[in-house]
């Protein structure tokens, strides 16, 4: 299983990057790095959040995505002239999109998947999950439930007025915004989740992310504490909408599954 | 573990359901009730889908949402008149939602859940996945990545045209219409995936699915054979598509991490 693991890593690190973009996404460079530093884990692939304007045919399906055309695409900010000019190609239906962080992690046994799951659950992306073969891959695949989807035209016609193009343009910056915070926040415990003995010593770049998204700096408890800060939270405010947002529940399972279950892995 | 998980599958069936609705919807009784019939399984939550308008602070984050009003809810398809009532009484920002099926299945053993999880994949539920706790709990999610997410309102003033809100509405019922035809797919796949001595002789209930959602008649291959096909529809549209939609990776996984392990369960 060990070597099996280390071929498949070395393989898979070895290959080219054969994604439309062919590169790691800038802001998340330091995450995907440390992860490959690591001997228990490597990713498969990662995006690191954008916004995308997509025309699609009028008559298609969702089956039928591949006849989709991009009009825009951006893994920064964008702005409302960007979306408009977008708009002003399309010929079918436009939709635009806000997809967040997605990150596929092969892992080398079962607990270092738990331990990756919990850290997704624990740092806001609720719609992680494990994936295991038969062959022995196990993914762990870290999902956000952060998204936006707005249809935005019509046989080329466009539906909505500029001046909610600009308002829906200050939505997904907010989203993308709210979506490095999760990003960094997943970096940070990852960190603290890690052991540190196994830590392969390579140079992993710092973060890009900027001063206005860390911790304010008098916060001196440990990233330990910060964690079980946050768990106390999460626990919190499960309690208080135990009735609120599932069609058919036991209560003590929402949206998210066994959360405290995930959680007990830091306490 | 054996008796743990019978344990755990008696207290949870006989609990109350604390969900705000207080049953399990009827589009899915059918699988629900299928699955509890299993000893392998149970279900923890689950929501046929649903069409929401929320109305929340604008100044509030997501971790806010606790704030938010529902304005409107629906398991069945929605008219433009129940989105334009529901906006009328908005003070905050409100947005319409279309949120597919999900479901929480806790399982006996990992090998369950596998399968479990490739059913749910090659029935078209992507964001599906496994969540394996240090307790023993192995929960399957079966999520899907079709939604709808649409801002209408900005502090209680209306951002679109009625003709527009129209328009959102049919696309909402499109998309319900979609997620029943997945979920028929998902409980087809089920059926000829569960290992018939396993059944425990209890009544299930025949699904609600209309004659329309269903294969037409003629079609007289097993529900194995339909299911290599699928198989074999699927690694043709990901061979066509290996450099269309991921921003990092490596060609061979997608968003769909190892699909093609997961299918490997029905081949």
């Amino acid at each position: 299983m060990e070597k099996t693991f280390s071929q498949w890593k070395k393989q898979c690190l070895n290959k080219l990057d054969l994604s439309k973009k062919g590169s790691v996404d800038a802001d998340i460079g330091h995450v995907v790095s440390l992860l490959n530093s690591r001997e228990e884990y490597f990713t498969t692939s990662s995006c690191s959040g954008r916004v995308i304007l997509l025309d699609g045919a009028p008559e298609s399906s969702d089956v039928q995505k591949q006849n989709c055309v991009w009009l825009f695409v951006s893994h920064q900010k964008c702005t409302s002239d960007d979306l408009v000019s977008g708009l002003a190609r399309s010929s079918g239906d436009a939709v635009l999109k806000f997809e967040p962080f997605v990150l596929h992690v092969q892992c080398r046994r079962l607990e270092d998947a738990q331990l990756m799951h919990s850290v997704a659950i624990n740092s806001g992306f609720r719609n992680s999950g494990l994936t295991v073969s038969k062959t022995g891959k196990i993914i762990s695949a870290v999902r956000s439930t952060h998204g936006l989807e707005v249809p935005l035209s019509h046989e080329g016609k466009l539906l909505v007025e500029h001046e909610y193009i600009h308002f829906l343009a200050q939505i997904a910056n907010e989203k993308m915004e709210e979506n490095l915070r999760r990003i960094h926040r997943f970096y940070q415990n990852l960190q603290s989740a890690l052991p540190t003995e196994k830590l392969q010593r390579l140079q992993i770049p710092d973060p890009p992310v900027s001063q206005e998204l860390q911790d304010p700096p008098h916060r001196l408890e440990t990233e330990k504490e910060k964690n079980k800060t946050t768990v106390y939270k999460r626990r919190r405010k499960r309690e208080q909408h135990q009735r609120t947002d599932c069609c058919h529940g036991d209560g003590s399972s929402s949206q998210v599954p066994d959360l405290d279950d995930c959680l007990d892995l830091f306490t």
